[in-house]
């Protein structure tokens, strides 16, 4: 690597086979290895960085060597930590985007037992819970909390104002409609949640009624061809912000939120679809009017009959973990003249998952 | 209130005194009360609206008599529903932004005894906590868990890698700055976790060591002035997203927002700034340049030194409720020569707070 210092004292590398890259004096001051900078234990900063002149300059470097700002710090340049800060860090990992023919033989899996057993199967699972957005664990105990033990392997639950983990079956005087044995649409849950449930665990314990087929749609891919194929619709979708609210006697939950929202780097973040609990503002009406064009161009792609829909059927024993900031699920009808049909749910903290999965991930 | 149809099919609404407003009419049939539409219990829409045709027509509207639908659909048009959907819906509630310079009688406050006997008094407090992004506990139990009594007139508390209620106090080896004597800069806690925590309960039960002040700054204030001062700046910090991580050797959290993060309406509606945390990808140098300059520029209108900063003294059997998605929080430096300071803190979810201030808002 070749180093050169610019006229405005930021720190040009030159790799060979690759570009040059320019390095800002702030971001090197801020993260260069030195203990007096960054905890070793924690990485956690030790001083204000807001504080450094924002006029910094890199005065010398050397490889391996002593790298010196204009403020008087000095500290070592280690040729390795510079290989990997000129690599570009990827800004959505590797997101594999699928529709409807997705091979079920293709389904990210994994047998509680096993994960249980090697912390890197459960690595290996997580990883392909953050591929394909969703992913079902096998084995797990026909008891009505039987999900914890797979829950208990990331982290706590979290709770709501419905408890910990909840039934999915039909029962008379439902106050959702996933209570019912009506097919569902395609839905997130519970965007009027503040925070919206990261991952959703649906544990199957029966399923031979009549109809009852999980369905799911990759809604990041389904965003990628709106923005592709429609990028008014496209926009509009990401540009209006969308009441969601849930009321009863004992909860008034409301938040709001883009049906697609993207970061502030243009990534689609997360997708906000619920049907059921969508009570958008009064907006001028010339606004929403764009807003129901794009939703109805948007729902083409998620609805039932899309080549997106991914259906299949869950078997007691498998509990099946969604991404709910990316998937849209839902089901078919059933009836209950023969069988039945008895799922619990309960939901995790994005925090608990992407934690335990980047702890598990080779180093 | 006058009644027309626009040539689009659209529901012009003139009422006296104010501006005609006109509904469009895909808003008018999902949102208007019929049983067959909208469930009775919870609100809940029980239909797709997203295979309503967008080119739908009110084809004909009587006050509190019929609204009929070029699709067939019709229903009542009650002109006290008609009334309140007129009204523009406020986007902020009703906030107040604060300085250094608030007078401590002004701050919301409560006896945790009263909130117990009286919904009405925790409803105030927590309006209180919505207007100023804070409020104070008062006659909290000096048991460790005391701050508990109060979290559960609302709901669970947030379970983090850390547990439910933790210690804030000087210890040796310290894994956080937090449990150090060390002063602490404006922040908001925990960026890196997703999502971030919604609000922080901090419990006073020891204070008297030498220095250790609770110091605040509203940061939507702070926002609003650079947005005002420096829309360059604003817009800097609204458009870069900066990854926020904590690694241990149990933990590795990890999330990515704007320092002031708006919504697609342009109101801000998040603060994240932690400086210890903060872990800004290798952008392009440009961006960064502008990143850093404009971060500078906040950091001088929450600066301890900055007049927006509010400093005061918390005392035992004191709780302060803050919200970690509009304060920025700090301390003093301490010294422990004499006396001790021991604070135990936990997180509410966004949701329960929400949900218990709607449910007790006056009617």
């Amino acid at each position: 690597m070749d180093l050169t210092i610019t006229e405005k004292g930021q720190l040009k590398v030159a790799a060979p086979g690759s570009e040059a890259v320019v390095l800002h004096p702030i971001w090197l001051r801020e993260r260069l290895p030195d203990a007096a900078v960054l905890d070793a234990r924690t990485g956690q900063r030790l001083e204000e960085s807001a504080e450094t002149p924002t006029d910094l300059r890199v005065t010398a470097a050397e490889l391996d060597g002593t790298i010196s700002f204009s403020d008087g710090f000095a500290t070592l340049l280690p040729s390795d930590w510079l290989t990997r800060a000129i690599v570009a860090e990827p800004a959505s990992g590797n997101r594999v985007h699928w529709d409807g023919t997705l091979d079920p033989a293709l389904f990210p899996a994994a047998d509680l037992a096993a994960m249980k057993d090697d912390p890197a199967v459960l690595g290996r699972f997580l990883d392909g819970v953050e591929t394909h957005g969703f992913g079902v664990v096998r084995g797990v105990p026909l008891d009505l909390d039987g999900g914890l033990e797979f829950a208990g392997l990331i982290g706590p639950i979290r709770r709501t104002n419905w408890g910990g983990v909840a039934d999915v079956k039909a029962i008379p005087n439902a106050y959702d409609l996933t209570m019912t044995p009506r097919h569902l649409e395609p839905h997130s849950d519970n965007p009027y949640r503040e925070p919206v449930p990261g991952y959703i665990l649906l544990h199957c314990l029966t399923n031979d009624a009549d109809g009852g087929d999980s369905t799911l749609v990759d809604g990041f891919h389904a965003a990628a061809i709106l923005r592709r194929d429609d990028p008014e619709a496209f926009e509009a979708l990401v540009t209006t912000d969308v009441t969601f609210r849930y009321h009863d006697e004992t909860a008034f939950l409301e938040n709001h939120g883009p049906l697609i929202e993207c970061n502030a780097g243009g990534d689609v973040v997360q997708i906000r679809y619920s049907n059921r609990t969508e009570m958008i503002d009064r907006l001028p009406v010339e606004k929403l009017e764009r807003y129901y064009e794009a939703r109805a161009a948007f729902w083409k792609l998620i609805a039932p009959t899309s080549p997106l829909t991914l259906q299949f059927r869950l078997q007691p024993g498998e509990l099946l973990m969604m991404d709910n900031y990316r998937l849209l699920h839902g089901r078919t009808g059933y009836t209950l003249a023969v069988g039945s049909r008895h799922m619990r749910q309960c939901y995790l903290d994005r925090d608990f998952v992407g934690s335990r999965r980047r702890l598990l991930a080779p180093a």
